[in-house]
């Protein structure tokens, strides 16, 4: 309880003599006094608290635990079930009957805590479109791990994309997820309780962005409701770049006039640690009026950045990401003197790295699969918020299921990359519409996306 | 698209004449190509955007508008009406219409977009348990204001508690909630399009608060969903404090010892002007064990908090709220110096002081009638847990309508103060569960508190 509202200035106009308050507390018949119910579970200051891996939010320790049974109660029953006072109207009492009657049609989303959420897991090759020579072992294929959960009836799908860099692979994703079975409940809409349970085993991002995602396909499929429409957020994101790989400058604006009639900015890769880097972005200019952006991918040192920055910013370059190594402590300094906003990528992976972010950047690339899924990143975009940062949505290769995902919350950002279905030579997971430039989430339940292949004939032939 | 996972580590080893790659970009046919299209909508830096008021995110103008016949698209009847492709497996299309129609059972939740959402709006006035003498024009009631939604036979209730201080009151408020109306579309779940379309009209977070409360509501009565669980939260926060108000040392003792049995922690009101602060937590402390908590309302000056501050320490106290005035420049000293949290009310309304929080204390109390509802303070939580901040969640004086929307999010929070609606004689909106000191949020849908007397008979009678 605060003061009343103008209890300071009748504090100091009289003082203390006026106030003889009394206090009413509640009767006691309302509490559980049995002994020890005020020792148990003091909730200790929020700073302090353990971190779960991925987490923003700890769970402190509260006294009162809901009882299973009670978590059982259809919740309109205990509503239809409430004896009307014996002082209320007649018609309160009808009021209330016809609202429990038409909430008792409607409550389908209610949990049937007797019926687990049930996982699977497994991993998803891709062929990519074009054969990409940057990776000898990875250059013609990309692999995610897809999540499965069913509940009720409706099945919710999730994608992660393992990040070898992050000591992750689609293999240890699946062994991960199968670790996670034992932290579903009987209620998907539970995603604090459920991601809070999860194993706190390190380098499992991308699987726990495919349990998120699919917690949130499912969530939206059980109420009917696109999880952009859950979350309350718009439908429509800023329009996506294409990403125009490393190449020779001739090469890079071949491919850059190549793209622009189909996207409404370019992102080119810089970092060719041979004095062209500057000639790469000057060539592609002078093919296309597009917004440029450039990712340097950690590959410049702090004076290499500090000269060529001012020169993007002639060139009308909206801004440069990660142009220094993860965590180089000329970060500050960089940011300080560019004349173009600076985003982090490899410096920023949850929540707990955006207040140092804004150290060394004027904005941030949330990725899901660093993330470790939508529930996490949608607390980094607000905390972004709060230190005035910019919010950028970027995306691994990826297939439909996982670039939905995205779309989903990419109303709250700046700046979105999330071209990286769009590379696969076939999605097998269409649904995302790629209109005026913009990956446009889909207006069906969930994440919206459906398999090409249906996973049961998929598995019957083998092939997974 | 970032680059593969081994993209950096390869260019260090081959340089970039390995790098002949191709990239390919979607086919025409899939995007709008009509001229001027890449021109429109650039999408600005997040930092220079402009804030709504009370609104942590921006909307950036985006490109793509949906049509409106398109958001009226039944998202079952899009998903049926998918031809299935000819090279499909029987299998898959039968797996696919299958699941449509599964989903079209459960689809309640999906819009109605051709019925807008009635809002209606008006003052309550609440009368005391216990006449305050501390201020004479406010002493024995207290004044909300209750928005009330309805669409598609479903009605949502919110409250929201006007603040004189910052020049709200009940009249004002429903005179603010009546020019809401035109922001409000065909879609409850919309949450970012209406409140990001309310007039900017300053001193009106009470009555955006009763608009998002009563928003929440109206979207988990739709889908059946308590909004704990909408938001995919714990059902149980922190037990709340009971706040012991100023008086002289032995009154306050007495008051606190007769609460102490049914609480978990008790809040002491400083700020005498007397000399008699230390006193007081002395008294208290000598008749109970219970964890203490001190809320200065800023009447220290820099110098008598630090002189208090240990003093409380060695008291047990967990923690001090706003002993400064808002904005004194001494904040950032007292913080560095104090042996405990320091925690700040006044100094934090909205997102967009969080940030300077952090320099001056070590957790922020939030409230919903000055973050203007739940989505605000939600986002808030998040970025204090960016910030490393405690989280507090307090209240106004106010029925369980407006405390139900309070223990629906506190489970995000350290420490809970949502005593209000005990002060009341009567509280004329129950459903929240005081139980073990902890308001437990309603297992119902919505807010899950319903009028004691409907409202219908109360206007019958012209008591509103």
């Amino acid at each position: 309880m605060p003061d009343l509202p103008d209890q300071r200035e009748e504090r100091e106009r009289g003082g203390l003599e006026q106030q003889s308050e009394q206090q009413r507390v509640p009767p006691p018949e309302a509490v559980d006094d049995r002994p020890g119910s005020e020792a148990r579970g003091e909730c200790g200051h929020g700073a302090d608290r353990e971190r779960q891996t991925g987490c923003g939010e700890g769970d402190p320790p509260h006294v009162v635990q809901v009882d299973d049974d009670e978590r059982e109660d259809d919740p309109v029953a205990e509503r239809v079930d409430d004896p009307a006072g014996l002082d209320e109207p007649d018609l309160a009492r009808q009021h209330r009957v016809e609202t429990a009657d038409v909430i008792r049609r409607r409550s389908h989303g209610a949990a049937n805590y007797a019926t687990r959420v049930e996982l699977e897991a497994r991993v998803a090759t891709y062929e990519l479109a074009e054969t990409f020579v940057i990776s000898r072992d990875s250059s013609d294929e990309s692999e995610s791990v897809v999540a499965e959960l069913t509940h009720e009836g409706q099945t919710g799908y999730g994608e992660g994309t393992p990040i070898e860099r992050y000591y992750e692979d689609g293999a240890s994703a699946v062994e991960f997820l199968h670790e996670c079975r034992g932290a579903l409940g009987g209620d998907p809409f539970a995603l604090d309780d459920i991601l809070g349970a999860l194993p706190a085993t390190p380098h499992t991002q991308a699987a726990r962005a495919a349990l998120d995602h699919a917690l949130h396909d499912l969530c939206g499929k059980l109420t009917g409701l696109p999880v952009w429409r859950l979350l309350g957020l718009h439908r429509t994101g800023p329009p996506t770049c294409w990403t125009v790989w490393l190449g020779d400058p001739d090469d890079m604006a071949r491919r850059a006039e190549a793209a622009a009639p189909r996207f409404q900015r370019l992102k080119l890769k810089l970092g060719g640690r041979d004095g062209l880097d500057l000639e790469r972005v000057r060539a592609v200019r002078a093919v296309t009026e597009l917004p440029l952006q450039v990712d340097v991918n950690e590959y410049w040192s702090v004076d290499e950045a500090l000269e060529a920055l001012p020169e993007l910013a002639g060139l009308g370059v909206e801004y440069c990401e990660q142009p220094l190594p993860e965590g180089d402590a000329g970060g500050a300094r960089v940011k300080a003197a560019s004349p173009i906003p600076i985003y982090v990528d490899e410096d920023c992976h949850t929540l707990a790295d955006v207040a140092a972010s804004a150290e060394r950047a004027h904005g941030i690339n949330i990725k899901l699969s660093k993330s470790g899924g939508i529930r996490e990143a949608v607390r980094m975009a607000h905390a972004a918020r709060a230190l005035g940062l910019g919010v950028m949505l970027g995306c691994m290769t990826e297939s439909g299921l996982g670039i939905s995902a995205g779309a989903q919350i990419a109303s709250l950002c700046d700046f979105v990359d999330l071209d990286g279905n769009l590379l696969l030579l076939e999605d097998p997971w269409p649904g995302v519409e790629f209109r005026d430039g913009v990956q446009l989430a889909p207006n069906k339940p969930g994440l919206g996306v459906e398999p090409v292949v249906s996973l049961a004939a998929e598995r019957s032939d083998g092939r997974s």
